[in-house]
């Protein structure tokens, strides 16, 4: 069971350096810039988790993540110097694969390091929106997450599915944790479904 | 005395969360958003704090402040819903209260941990400041840090008094560095007090 | 030799806390904001190495690099009221120096604690980058290592010698790594070399 959570994790990653490297050609930016918002976005969700856990920063002991960010980066690139269009249907449907990736991992280590279900939560939500949070902070975009229809709220509920299944089976927990992030934040996409916290109204003032 | 140290604590998770939902509000967010831009501004001073001390993250194995934090939020958006409008006297007392809690623990858990006395200053300081900052640079604000009267002075201020009382008694240096903090904070706001670096005909170059 | 790596690091954070000040100064900052600025930029980029490696922060427990960073933003605050002008070429220079320290201690500080050769690159790659992309983020400007020539790249090439050469001499690659990461840089900003990664025409869309 082992390997197809390093297997998630591996492909959230992926997915993420696609993410990051797309949004650094549409800032016109060149040279390693473009590799360096793209790590930033894979690894700066996983990287946060594991200093708070206390754990061992997950890329420290094994390159094979910068292989990934580094081949996911090139294909983007190679793809955009042949099309020059960013499809950005694409570009979502892989950010939303990325955090629902991301969510059950981190939802996933946290458990296992120890603390409780409700921090667990915390801590798969905190993985899957961080590195995308920290790609818009240092591009200067508004972070998705605190714009976006749902994007939290999706991560929280796959991660409360994650939780409460995990002592039953872990490849069913991941399995729907997976299904539920992602058809959550793809139906709140195609839907604009919305949590509305403010009255719309206050919201024009 | 912990008791004190740790109702401080909560108090000033409490205020930073309100701070940071009352910026949500003025940003037009909606839904999750607003709850993670007022957890970070609640915990990020005290987690950076944390993770520099490599003590285990203060929020990791206690759900009480996410309690908190989730409450505090509720409460101002029912508030915001009801009245519609953000008082920003409320709001920078709010902030003031704040910093003066932060300072106080930060310096408190440095000391504790055995760094110097000027260490545990800076410490006290950060704890006070990094919420602020986190959550201005995501919300594309100017940090507050940066551009207000005396806002990190009062910290630096503050903690350094919680340095030099702590060894006499905890209770005292507790009170007198609060009370320094939120006085001299409220007083910069309300008199202009400013602290210039370099020459206003400068400035305007 | 230890001795040569600590004054390279002490130099280091001069050099950046000259160029956080002076991005202070140009933003018209004022009171301690500039120096919380400073600090940011010289010990932003070595604190987060440190807390990925989980070494104890390399400042927690010598308050040189404090005494360090206040003397050189004093100094420069200084020299601007004098003159107040800021020298672009100088900044630039200094910023050059930075980084070419930083990679140094990043990758040496790395091959220690038992890393791979390949992640020393990425480590010293970061601690020398982050600083500045922190200063740049917080002062709300477009990261310099996201857009510059060849910023990331510089790094990457001295960090590589670095590594390469650490095992027969550390002196040596000291030496040479200073002198490629400085050289590449300077070079990169007078000749305006630079890597290109997507098509020019396509840039334009």
């Amino acid at each position: 069971m082992l390997d197809w959570f390093y297997i998630t994790d591996l492909l959230g990653v992926a997915v993420f350096a696609v993410s990051g490297t797309l949004l650094a050609f549409r800032k016109h930016m060149d040279g390693f810039g473009v590799v360096v918002l793209a790590s930033l976005t894979a690894i700066g969700g996983g990287t946060t988790r594991d200093l708070i856990l206390d754990a061992p920063v997950f890329w420290l002991h094994d390159a094979t993540y910068f292989v990934v960010i580094l081949s996911a980066a090139m294909l983007t690139i190679g793809w955009l110097r042949f099309r020059a269009y960013i499809p950005v249907n694409r570009l979502l449907l892989a950010d939303a694969l990325g955090i629902a990736f991301f969510t059950v991992l981190g939802a996933e280590k946290a458990l296992n390091s120890g603390v409780s279900g409700f921090t667990a939560i915390i801590l798969g939500t905190m993985t899957a929106v961080f590195g995308g949070m920290l790609r818009d902070v240092v591009a200067r975009e508004v972070p998705l997450v605190l714009k976006s229809e749902l994007y939290a709220t999706t991560c929280i509920a796959g991660a409360t599915a994650f939780v409460l299944l995990y002592p039953y089976s872990d490849a069913l927990a991941m399995i729907v944790a997976l299904v539920i992030t992602f058809t959550l934040r793809m139906g709140a996409l195609r839907y604009h479904w919305s949590l509305p916290v403010f009255n719309e109204q206050q919201d024009k003032h």
